[in-house]
């Protein structure tokens, strides 16, 4: 069982390399993309309180909550014949950069509102990436206290493992959702009269919105790809605790 | 192993009644807000080409193509317990259902637009609305060549489900993001100027996204869990092709 699963793996690898290829020609362009936006048409950037504080926003939120977070979420596939503990330090430390540029992001989204008397959290986009924000800070603490603490159990690690997978990928769609609605907000308050006339700068913003779409939709595909899994890798299984062995008497989990 | 994975499924069944309810809950909550946001305070219903043909639109949508597309692909999972065939033949059913809907509620807008001189398909909402709704058409089409009719062979079958399941969610979380964009657009055009009031109109639509998030969220989940997977049904497994079987020797897939 373990040997057929590793040779389908080995089948699969061959075509993930491509997908991982598509996903990053995406990533990068959805975050030029953003910067030409805000650089050349809104006026390029600064940290002074005006618009183009704002336009820090947009460029941090694709760069991080999208970006980096889908490139975070993929590693165990990307790398899958690395050792795990140095492709789940990996994991941590790309998550710690999406949260670390993301709060410059927020910050200048704030410091905008504030400088020019907006009020704040009003919108759908503002409450979704609120509740993404906090969700990601949950979902990393908890990731961090179960699976980088020696304290929690195998049975403790076992048991989280799926919901921490699930909740990984609902808020990885629920970011792709909020950079879309933080177009459509920008674009409405910007160019209001003329988004209807397929200006260029709304038709560069809904590529923008596309392009992030068949990046996030093509993450999906790499990391939920049954052949693509990480395959089981002897050495570690042998140190490693077999919670489904333990628990369910069924084969060691690969991830 | 079948009997383990059985029995694993039997004990999955006893929460999937708890969050099948929830989404149930959650998706007439969000056909139910979004009716009243439309029809308390947009002006009710009509079909003259007026702002109230226009409100037809969002309640057609909600309903279709994210309540009634939830409840499509949850059925395998929800009468699990049922004949394959009749199941199939609900999923079916349900899918011409969203279809049929949503046509009325993309005609609606088409007509408003015409109506008033508005250019169509212009915003990042149209795209992704019109993107979704082609790819859907698609897949119900390409689900029925494969599935339904009797010529596909099994070993086409077998390669094709896996595609159709992923790009079912993919879909499915791209009409939920489609919905959040329309909310946002409808707000903008709506209560311009005092959305960042907090309005009680804004705070009501905020919310008919955050439930349609939540619904999206639990049907999700429901549709992924492993443990809420069809069980094998013996007297089916042994009348179907064994795709898996068959092509890599593998246990045969459930659904």
């Amino acid at each position: 069982m373990e040997e057929e699963s590793s040779s389908r793996s080995c089948q699969g690898a061959g075509s993930m390399k491509w997908f991982v290829g598509a996903s990053q020609l995406l990533g990068v362009a959805s975050v030029v993309m953003t910067g030409i936006w805000m650089g050349h048409y809104r006026g390029g950037y600064a940290w002074d309180g005006t618009g183009q504080e704002f336009n820090v926003h947009p460029l941090c939120m694709v760069l991080g909550m999208v970006f980096l977070y889908g490139d975070a979420i993929m590693v165990y596939r990307v790398f899958r014949n690395e050792s795990k503990r140095s492709v789940k330090i990996l994991h941590v430390v790309l998550h710690f950069l999406v949260l670390f540029i993301s709060i410059i992001g927020i910050v200048a989204v704030f410091q905008f509102h504030t400088a020019n008397r907006i009020p704040h959290l009003y919108s759908l986009h503002a409450w979704c990436g609120m509740l993404t924000f906090v969700l990601f800070i949950t979902q990393w603490l908890l990731g961090f206290l179960f699976f980088l603490f020696p304290g929690a159990t195998g049975w403790l690690r076992g048991v989280y493992l799926p919901l921490h997978v699930f909740f990984g990928l609902v808020l990885f769609a629920l970011a792709v959702a909020t950079c879309l609605l933080g177009t459509v907000e920008k674009l409405l308050f910007s160019i209001t009269d003329t988004y209807s006339l397929f200006v260029p700068e709304g038709v560069l913003a809904n590529c923008v919105g596309l392009v992030v779409v068949a990046y996030g939709a093509v993450v999906g595909y790499v990391v939920t790809r049954d052949d693509y899994r990480r395959p089981p890798h002897p050495e570690e299984e042998a140190l490693s605790v077999h919670f489904k062995t333990l628990t369910e008497g069924g084969a060691p989990s690969p991830e």
